[in-house]
């Protein structure tokens, strides 16, 4: 069972991905994971500290559904490790859905509001390192500033490709045959160099 | 002299860019326009009047800053179009922090509220087609279905990388060359095809 405040951080991102970051008040957020409004204050301490954590929480969960993956499965080769990384989070589940809402949110919040920017920053940083190196694993020749641009670019595309999906725009499927083609045309570039 | 309505929507495009869509009131930009608030409904009805003529407004915006040019200038090359035209939304300009802030509120915002859906796909296309052209201005030899995809990866690329700069996560500098590298990719993988 999920401890007091995994379930508030459930909550959370359900409501920013339904209302927005903008629509998140601690009463309705309270209504949502039924809990008192005392209690995410004692978890969470304020406003802040609730969009801070539900970051965090969101990250370990997109963390989770791009790479958990059955003991008994045949190992990825590189490519496939670096396109599951990135095409799991263009799928639309629940869950993805969810997360893809929540994490443009708080990106497109930051844009007003100072607070939360460091940990954004950080974990974004975070995620195109992991690309990074998943690109590394295929061109094993490339430089490291090589990389880091492709990581930058190929995780900056699946924000706006994410973005547009979820605004309507652009077909699920189709978003996930563009990133396919990111990737090939990343690769076909540090080949190149 | 800008006209009254021209007054009004760049008034609405600078209240968007400070505080969001959701933090734009009638009132507000009354007071940022001049006029009173019965003006700004006789030009544009109600809210979504304003918000729809003001994505028109950025787009028309865009169009000019990315595209004039001194009548005298040496004609550009296939190639310095299409650069010029995606790294010119990429400056530390008012006008382009603005618009970039707009249009980025804007998409935000129709996740949420299905009215503005449609002229933000209608005024993505026209983007996604501009671009398309100019790709195959610099590769005549690529199909239109190749071209068309790489015109999707290069505006949603740019603007995750907007959403970035404007979050405070990536300096303007760098940026810009992440775009070069990504026109460079995608030229390089139409060779290819």
């Amino acid at each position: 069972m999920a401890s007091r405040s995994t379930q508030i951080l459930e909550a959370a991102a359900r409501v920013i991905a339904r209302r927005g970051v903008r629509g998140l008040r601690v009463e309705e957020l309270a209504a949502e994971a039924g809990v008192s409004t005392a209690t995410i204050y004692y978890y969470f301490k304020d406003r802040t500290g609730i969009l801070r954590h539900t970051l965090e929480f969101i990250n370990d969960r997109a963390e989770r559904y791009t790479t958990d993956r059955d003991r008994d499965a045949e190992p990825l080769t590189p490519l496939e490790d670096l396109e599951q990384t990135l095409l799991l989070e263009l799928q639309d589940t629940t869950e993805v859905r969810e997360n893809s809402a929540a994490w443009g949110e708080l990106r497109a919040s930051a844009v007003f509001d100072e607070e939360l920017r460091e940990d954004l920053a950080r974990a974004t940083l975070v995620w195109i390192q992991e690309v990074a190196a998943l690109l590394g694993q295929v061109q094993p020749m490339a430089s490291a500033a090589d990389l880091a641009a492709a990581g930058e670019r190929l995780t900056a595309l699946l924000e706006g490709l994410s973005m547009r999906w979820l605004s309507g725009g652009l077909k699920i499927d189709h978003a996930r045959d563009l990133m396919r083609g990111a990737i090939d045309a990343e690769l076909a570039r540090l080949r190149q160099k």
